[in-house]
């Protein structure tokens, strides 16, 4: 089994020289255990912000190339504080930036993706009992322009070598615990997972209980590594994330969530012929806009015939991203010559995920009574192989969640 | 003639938004003018003391290597944010770190040296029209491990890019208006020098009045780069640094300086034989302690054979190094079994240097009578073949420099 093991800490983990020191300390006591460690850290707490802040009083719209360039420095100040920090307590440490230990990505200046990473350097240094820190969130293109992954990027540079050293295992330090059940702070009886499968992982990251970020998680599935969710702040097992076969007891239910910041939009009275969902969500979907829950209805008005059948089509989308989300349709609706809008922001979406979903039937039915028996009108239902979601109204989210967590079997109680 | 100009701005000139700002703004008028033009920049203002003091809350004594990485940020940011100044006035450009345009360096960190630079890529911009912006201060090793150059680093980047580049001229941008012919601030009749040979430069960078660091001047010497010393908050003609065979009036006397911060050591009965001078001067070398004047003296105490022969070694150093050379030489007396060290901080070191001196007689002879006409005595005395420097007590320091500044001409008003 490889002896080579990589940690991820994160932004707050490295906040400042103490915690800086901190983590060289937890790193120095898995160096004790014979462990051949490639440490990937994030930029130091509020650094990343500040640098946007200083390019905003330089430019208007900055070309990306350029802000790449500037906020790789945050990765490149941590890891080279934290290799003084394990010199400090005699651990033979190096730093390397993205580029240095050839983490080569696409040209997509502030979004890119990691085409290839060499090893050669890293291997050399591990077996030289080096501790290797790698800046995590960046990389090269091609013609050697540092580039930097977007949002979640630390996790899949960490995961990214990981699969590239066919390490023991990614372990991503966070200030939780590990994957929960559901969030903690809404429900009480919320318990830590010990397993979850990459699928039910992307599942609740995409609704936003996420400590891991998806593409971290769809990296890791795809070149089979075990991502281990730890807390910063303990020694406890935390949560592993693993391919669904190494899960012996598939649970049926392996988390809910609740997202109490979309809304709902209806397009009424739009001409009933096809293409128009894809012209509606191709749309959408140019604008970025994160589209959750979708309904499609038809009906004919009465005593129309059947050339007058209309469409109504309703889908959730964040509340932040209404104002895009209406000029984007009117756009259409206007082409159309036909079509309304309108928009309800007084919803929640509860969902239930789990792998054992796809061999016991009767989940969404339970899920339904659950929510039936207490008064909650289900207002859309959206299920997929592994998950479950019903949109109901924002002030019974919070009783919502409780009930389905518990008809699950999911307290800690239970 | 080559199109390609060198600018190089230091921490001061990029020290904030607005200052950034203005430095575009003159980039922008060199490049309406056809120039193709690459920029070295230093890192912000303070940068680079916030990153050391960071350094010192984590480790008692950080290895170079990750100073260097840590280090060479500063830069970063700065030729980050001066492409996005750029691009804001519409001028294209990109900014490069030392390792992207191969300035490879020998693996010294912290004071590595400039071995190449491939302009490759930086020729290949040019000619698409591209400003390009590069880090001064740092470069890479042939392992890809960051370097830096050490004090002076940001001017010897400029110096390096021009040679490698066969560009017209190097300028560099700094607080003053170029090169006096002595401090202004301590002589109301100092005049700008419009030229200046290399090793004049030298020899007034080393005595402390430097505006240039001594290692960019003498890489300009050993490729013929010309430097020009010019001021960021106007425009202004400044002072050009030149081969000596490029000044055509070889002036006596081109600049006087006054060292106010050395003290003056007397190492006294020691033994009267061979290496004894190399035995102290080679252990303060290495000790990195910059001596200046040196006299020496030897001596037969009053009916003593010849064998008794006894010796004085007299040398500036500068005060904050006292301590040190103290022990130094406390070993060695201790070796010796004999020796005795005094010190003395009251004095100042004035100097007169010029290329012209090498064909002029009497200039010596000249500066001597100035001061003894003033009653100012000269305590002691070293010359080389284009500088004069007399050891005076410091009280008296500003009057001679003043005396010497007038004696050889050199005041506006003459």
């Amino acid at each position: 089994m490889s002896k080579i093991l990589v940690q991820k800490f994160g932004g707050t983990s490295v906040g400042d020289p103490e915690r800086i020191k901190r983590v060289a300390a937890r790193i120095k006591s898995y160096y004790e255990k014979g462990y051949q460690l490639v440490v990937v850290v994030s930029a130091m707490g509020h650094t990343t912000d500040e640098l946007v802040d200083l390019a905003g009083k330089i430019a208007k719209n900055p070309p990306k190339r350029e802000m790449d360039m500037l906020l790789s420095t945050g990765e490149q100040i941590s890891i080279a504080l934290l290799a003084m920090a394990l010199h400090d307590i005699e651990i033979p440490a190096l730093s390397f930036t993205g580029g240095q230990v050839n983490i080569v990505t696409d040209g997509n200046f502030s979004n890119a993706r990691i085409e290839s990473i060499d090893t050669k350097r890293l291997i050399a240094e591990l077996d030289k009992k080096q501790v290797c820190i790698v800046a995590g969130f960046q990389g090269i293109d091609e013609n050697q322009n540092i580039t930097t992954l977007g949002r979640g990027g630390s996790d899949t540079t960490a995961v990214a070598l990981a699969a590239a050293l066919k390490a023991k295992e990614c372990e991503i330090y966070t200030d939780v615990d590990g994957v929960y059940t559901t969030d903690p702070n809404k429900v009480e009886g919320a318990r830590k997972l010990n397993q979850i499968s990459y699928d039910e992982m992307l599942e609740l990251a995409s609704l936003g209980a996420g400590v891991l970020h998806s593409r971290a998680v769809e990296f890791a599935k795809k070149y089979g590594v075990v991502i281990h969710v730890k807390s910063s702040f303990n020694h406890n097992e935390g949560t592993k994330v693993v391919s669904e076969n190494e899960i012996m007891e598939k649970i049926t239910v392996t988390g809910v969530t609740l997202k109490s910041d979309d809304a709902r939009m209806t397009v009424a009275d739009i001409p009933d012929k096809p293409g128009i969902a894809a012209e509606i969500f191709g749309a959408l979907a140019d604008k970025k806009i994160n589209i959750d829950v979708i309904v499609q209805s038809s009906s004919r008005p009465a005593g129309s015939t059947g050339k007058d059948r209309h469409n109504t089509i309703a889908f959730t989308l964040p509340i932040a991203a209404i104002g895009e989300a209406k000029s984007v349709i009117e756009t259409l609706t206007k082409k159309w010559g036909a079509g309304s809008i309108s928009t309800d922001e007084n919803i929640a979406i509860v969902s239930a995920v789990g792998i054992g979903m796809k061999s016991h039937t009767g989940v969404a039915a339970s899920m339904f009574k659950a929510l039936a028996d207490n008064n909650i009108n289900i207002e859309m239902i959206s299920t997929s192989e592994i998950k479950i979601s019903c949109v109901i109204a924002k002030d019974r989210g919070k009783d919502a969640l409780r009930l389905v967590h518990a008809v699950f079997g999911l307290d800690k109680t239970a």
